[in-house]
């Protein structure tokens, strides 16, 4: 517990006064009342940044899709099940946020109708799950007026680093963690490898526990953001 | 510890020697490397039925799909991922059981491709998810020439009795055990309602824990099976 104080003394809190927005774990979209598609988000990467920010002395608000991970202590969290929920959740709070995080696996496509009674199975071999896309969170944000310094996760299969490049620049965001993700790799995982890209700058956080990578993350969105707010005040 | 002992003690054990497969959980099916179609099921009454099982004395089996439940001592977990990985581990283990207990919460139908990359958000606004039949599990084991005592479930929205009626009839189970399940009722709770069914009677088990449920309904499966190798003895 000394230690433990003494580590918190030292910590510089470089966010303190900041509200940051993080979003974490896996979205719902019910196709009935009882089935729903949903991802394998554990939602580890963004508690974890949760914990550093807190640890740098931020207000964190922490909007939860699906986890069993424990709420991480002094941040306020708020759970929601579908990528609905999110979006709403995430616009109730934009405003106030300094920086937003954008950590959870959002479904971008939902069934198109959810059934009201659990659908029965039936003679046919084959259904047709007819789906429609759900609002894109960080599009929204991305589109606001008065925004905060903004970081997408991109987790894709292959070409990873082009494609959020590609992310990067067409939401228009601050700065993108990019990773592999895949059947046995990157989600539900402890470990994770990270290549952070921003407009002119690039830096490969390479692979190791999801805890510290949130914490070297973390460094470069705060180096960042001091950054952008410097030029605001420049420029203004 | 003593009173546990003595519990124990005083327990009749009437499945000394006996095997009792059970299976819980909800399966997955994928969509693509990070996508996949589940359901609400949490475990908690398959594995309080296996617990149930082991305090009559059962070798027990525990095929299990998703859950955050710790393994029951004293019994051998097999997990699993999909229905096809669900109904093989049944398969492989189904001839030397006594007693088979399907409460998984297994999926009727999955993709019928699996993407082998993560399919990227397109411009289209719809799309249609082709879903096939998953091998029903219930239904090989009926269909098997020496089957074990076979109890199912039958988890609806509506129509409860009426369902599980037919049920137990078209995949001629010896006994099916019928809940009422929704968005806030069933799936993930603690609690349930059980209305038991089999050729020619019926017992309605209410409301309660689902650990106190379990031991009911394993009460009512034992006094059939018990019931049914005497009639075979006699009618042989």
């Amino acid at each position: 517990a000394i230690v433990a104080h003494l580590q918190n003394f030292l910590t510089p809190h470089r966010l303190a006064g900041r509200k940051v927005l993080i979003t974490a774990g896996a979205t719902r979209e019910d196709i009935d009342p009882v089935r729903f598609i949903s991802n394998r988000s554990s939602g580890k990467m963004g508690y974890a940044i949760a914990n550093a920010a807190i640890a740098e002395g931020a207000d964190v608000i922490l909007i939860s899709g699906n986890s069993n991970l424990p709420p991480p202590a002094n941040a306020q969290l708020i759970s929601v099940y579908s990528a609905q929920d999110m979006y709403e959740a995430v616009m109730f709070n934009i405003e106030s946020a300094d920086i937003f995080i954008a950590a959870a696996a959002v479904a971008d496509y939902r069934p198109a109708q959810v059934a009201i009674q659990k659908l029965k199975k039936t003679a046919q071999a084959e259904l047709h799950l007819p789906l429609e896309r759900t609002t894109d969170i960080l599009g929204e944000v991305a589109k606001l007026e008065k925004r905060p310094f903004t970081v997408g996760f991109a987790a894709e299969t292959q070409n990873v680093a082009n494609y959020a490049w590609e992310k990067l620049s067409r939401k228009k965001l601050n700065m993108i963690a990019a990773n592999q993700v895949g059947k046995n790799q990157g989600f539900d995982m402890d470990e994770n490898a990270l290549l952070v890209l921003w407009e002119g700058g690039e830096q490969d956080l390479g692979y190791g526990l999801k805890q510290d990578l949130a914490v070297d993350l973390l460094d470069l969105v705060i180096k960042r953001f001091m950054l952008t707010k410097h030029t605001d005040k420049v420029t203004a």
